[in-house]
């Protein structure tokens, strides 16, 4: 039919020509390794553009793919854009990760050129010998820094950069094409990778950046905590230069005295991280009797923070917290807690508390283990199933992986109620809850319970099968001082339902934990029926 | 490549689901004809698709039209999601416009069923006859308030939605199908059709309603004061259900004592409209020694607002104005002022003067009269070309009409300046502009010049063909007291630049208007060319 809009496909690259025509002079602040970048977004898009020419020229475009072990960087900013811009597909690794794993990934994928940091060299060197495809290194410094190394070929990003065209013109691509690559952390098995499209990337950014959720504005300065790699840095490298907000980029560091000196110095209004980021600043503001300057919002993802955490920056710094729920298969955010300005502090607690609402263009259900959609009523627990335009189908050249329901939704593993105004509430990890006897046992409850006694270190939670109920709770501390078995199931006694209760407690020196910090409880499992935790590894029907 | 994105349509239909979902409970109040319709979002979409149910039943589907004559009423809005949730094209016509104006967009669009309102009945009837195709009046009102009628055959809307079933599941559509048309008010000659796309109108609601420009939230309540047939109510119907904020929908009605009632009594947070309704509103404030609620803010759209007014809301009642700038052609709003919060009076009001920045996913650029674009230099006035994602590609079923530049950017008619920061000044039409030696006059900014004098009632400024200059101002003006054609060019002189001055002035009793309230230029070219006003239809070289 005649007249209807112009078709234009949403891009990477159409956020940030917006952001340096329109944002030009706005302020990007690079901190890394000595070097300081003062730019703007109009000297970011050149940059980037230069860059995206180079690669033209050495033969990057669509259907290819680049690597990048790398911080959050000006360059690694710039990188990201250049890349995407010309559609090749930047996999952002995560050198946080083991080397195994990272090796994987890459093998996994295939390019030929890797991006490094300065301080990832030595571990670039270190995999270098495993990486089957890469060919080439290109150092993200100044030219003047180039240093010597084991390395087959390491180019200079800046050398690299000269030869491109500063007016190059970003080509128009397939909106449902790939941009970027992000890889599962692994905590079961290999990694999995979860390739974004642009026009998902964009409305992920369109959605989030709304009032609901970050609620962003030209007024606004972010400081991009979460690394590139995990789940897109959460979308801050789109929402700089979409809302035409400064963008602080500090590098690799993330202790509280460095975050706290650009959260002051540069105006900062929002903060994304994990609650161990903001326990430590918060930790930092008290003992050094420090304010925080501009900021009035943190955005809290990876796991739920704690609300102490939460009325304490609420209370005493006036900053709300914004607690989002989202996954690598989900790009960054699907829900998110909404607690309004005008919310008296009580009630805004109480809804930082929830994992929060989808935004739109995303959908949340639950279901049981038939796949039967569960009523949304706020008790019924069910397995978290999602839609919407930034979750996954299916993951990277796997294919043999069943991530999708039947009809359309991808199935999260974790287990969550749902609110009759659709507000999240995580129970635990599906693989990690406790059947029993047909209902289920939170383990994340259990152990947010025992961590509450003074003399608990940390606590983990894991099933012990049981002939007659299928499984039992089997509690797993670490102690931080004398504590009896008995002491600690009073305790729990007064916290949880006594079905819950744990049919025995296990003492350890130290828990596992995988390279991300997260509690290992596949170890445990191991440890259990090793029979190194002092327990049976299975409960005997006539204990009960 | 595997594990991409889901691949999910944007719809309007999901912007209704999720606020059913996610917003069920929040507000949609109706206020018209006597009916007070208190309802919320769960309930209107189990309404939409019972009426959506009912049309198809009917045979509607995609690709088919029907049309409405009706204001903001919770029918409306009901019909709005069910016509475009099966994909069938809701024409809004416009009961303010002339008659034939109505029936030539609803013959040239040729549907079959008209839904009217108990108040657009006689207009109705008084169309009947010249209506082609149109064999089916729908009424949107209760059963039982059926009129007597010389319509051929008159529904009632409950009745035909008892007919539906409420658990229909909307389709999955082609997301660049249209939804919508809407024609233009035809100042010049007769109105074209634009057709927008759901694609456009979902982008269009998400973008604006972002933290730039209208910054949305499930905190806020709307009042939907620009009717749905003018740019689609500004986006109203789906800004409301897309971010859970309350909807107030006042019906026909605009007097300044009801929407200051509702906007008090329901917590209106932002209210959209045109100068004039703000200007009623704050002398009733004024008057009544009212105070305005939770109102904080106003959008204000279709002719730049007045300064004073902006500066007495934001003084006297804490009300930031948003300044837009849009056309039929754009859905709504392509630019957006952003005045943030933390501004000090002064620089808010200086950022409220301009029509603000463009927001993502829209472009905006100027060019000169050979299509060469011209620097964003806040000096150089050109014509304003428009491109995005919710910008016209051409008129409905017109395609002799070009519209769009050879590089597909939508040429508005409208000459403005841009800022090196990419904010709009909006010149004047393109076609009332002065072209006088070379140089641009803007004829608007005359005009206000010479509204300033206290004996001006009103002020019309027109080009007089020139044998050198090839065009100079001629001011036209209404009195509202005596003032001499010098006193008149002396109080320019100390506004404008000397060579902007008028040749002449001509008095006259009142100045011709159009439609929608505009000054109808094209009848004073007539007056001229037929000697009417006083002046010669041409300037004499010698005089210069």
């Amino acid at each position: 039919m005649q007249g209807l809009n112009q078709d234009l496909p949403l891009l990477l690259s159409s956020i940030l020509e917006h952001g340096a025509t329109t944002f030009g002079d706005v302020a990007v602040v690079g901190r890394y390794a000595g070097e300081d970048m003062d730019y703007n977004y109009r000297r970011l898009e050149v940059r980037a553009r230069q860059l995206a020419s180079a690669l033209r020229q050495q033969g990057y475009g669509p259907d290819r793919f680049v690597g990048s072990l790398a911080w959050n960087t000006h360059r690694h900013l710039e990188l990201i854009y250049a890349a995407t811009g010309i559609g090749t597909v930047l996999h952002t690794a995560n050198p946080r990760l083991p080397p195994a794993q990272i090796a994987y990934a890459i093998n996994f994928t295939g390019y030929r050129t890797l991006f490094i940091d300065p301080d990832t060299l030595v571990l670039a060197e270190q995999l270098a010998p495993q990486l089957e495809t890469v060919r080439r290194y290109v150092m993200m410094a100044p030219p003047s820094t180039l240093p010597p190394t084991s390395l087959p070929e390491l180019l200079s990003y800046e050398d690299l950069l000269a030869d491109g065209a500063p007016g190059f013109a970003w080509p128009v691509l397939d909106e449902r094409s790939a941009c970027l690559l992000c890889f599962t952390s692994g905590t079961t098995g290999l990694p999995k990778g979860v390739l974004y499209s642009h026009r998902g990337t964009v409305l992920n950014a369109l959605s989030t950046g709304g009032g609901n959720a970050w609620g962003l504005s030209a007024d606004d300065a972010i400081i991009a905590i979460p690394g590139f790699f995990h789940c897109n840095g959460w979308a801050v490298p789109f929402f700089g230069p979409m809302y035409g907000a400064r963008l602080v980029l500090p590098g690799r560091r993330t202790e509280s005295a460095f975050l706290h000196r650009l959260i002051v110095e540069h105006g900062i209004t929002v903060a994304p991280g994990v609650p161990t980021i903001f326990l430590d600043l918060l930790r930092h503001c008290r003992e050094t009797e420090a304010g925080l300057g501009r900021l009035n919002r943190l955005f809290s993802g990876g796991t739920a923070p704690p609300l102490a955490m939460m009325e304490a920056y609420l209370r005493d710094y006036g900053v709300r917290t914004i607690h989002g729920w989202g996954m690598t298969e989900t790009t960054s955010g699907v829900t998110m807690s909404f607690a309004s300005r005008d919310l008296p502090a009580d009630a805004a607690l109480a809804a930082m508390r929830t994992q929060g609402k989808p935004m739109f263009g995303a959908a949340i259900r639950i279901a049981d283990e038939n796949g039967n959609v569960l009523p949304r009523d706020g008790v019924t627990p069910g397995h978290l199933q999602v839609r919407g335009h930034w979750s996954a189908a299916g993951y990277f050249r796997q294919p043999e992986v069943e991530a999708m329901t039947e009809d359309g939704w991808l199935q999260t593993g974790d287990v969550a109620k749902i609110d009759p105004d659709n507000t999240l509430h995580l129970v635990d990890r599906s693989k990690d809850v406790i059947k029993s006897g047909g209902e289920w046992i939170s383990s994340q409850e259990l152990e947010t319970a025992a961590a509450a006694h003074p003399a608990v270190r940390e606590a983990a939670v894991i099933a012990i099968p049981h002939p007659r109920w299928q499984e039992r709770p089997l509690l797993i501390v670490a102690t931080a001082g004398p504590v009896t078995e008995q002491e600690l199931l009073a305790h729990l006694a007064s916290l949880v339902p006594k079905w819950w209760l744990p049919d025995a407690v296990s003492f350890v020196e130290e828990l596992p934990h995988g390279a991300t910090g997260k509690l290992a409880k596949q170890v445990l499992r191991q440890w259990l029926a090793e029979g190194r935790l002092g327990v049976p590894p299975v409960v005997s029907a006539t204990a009960q």
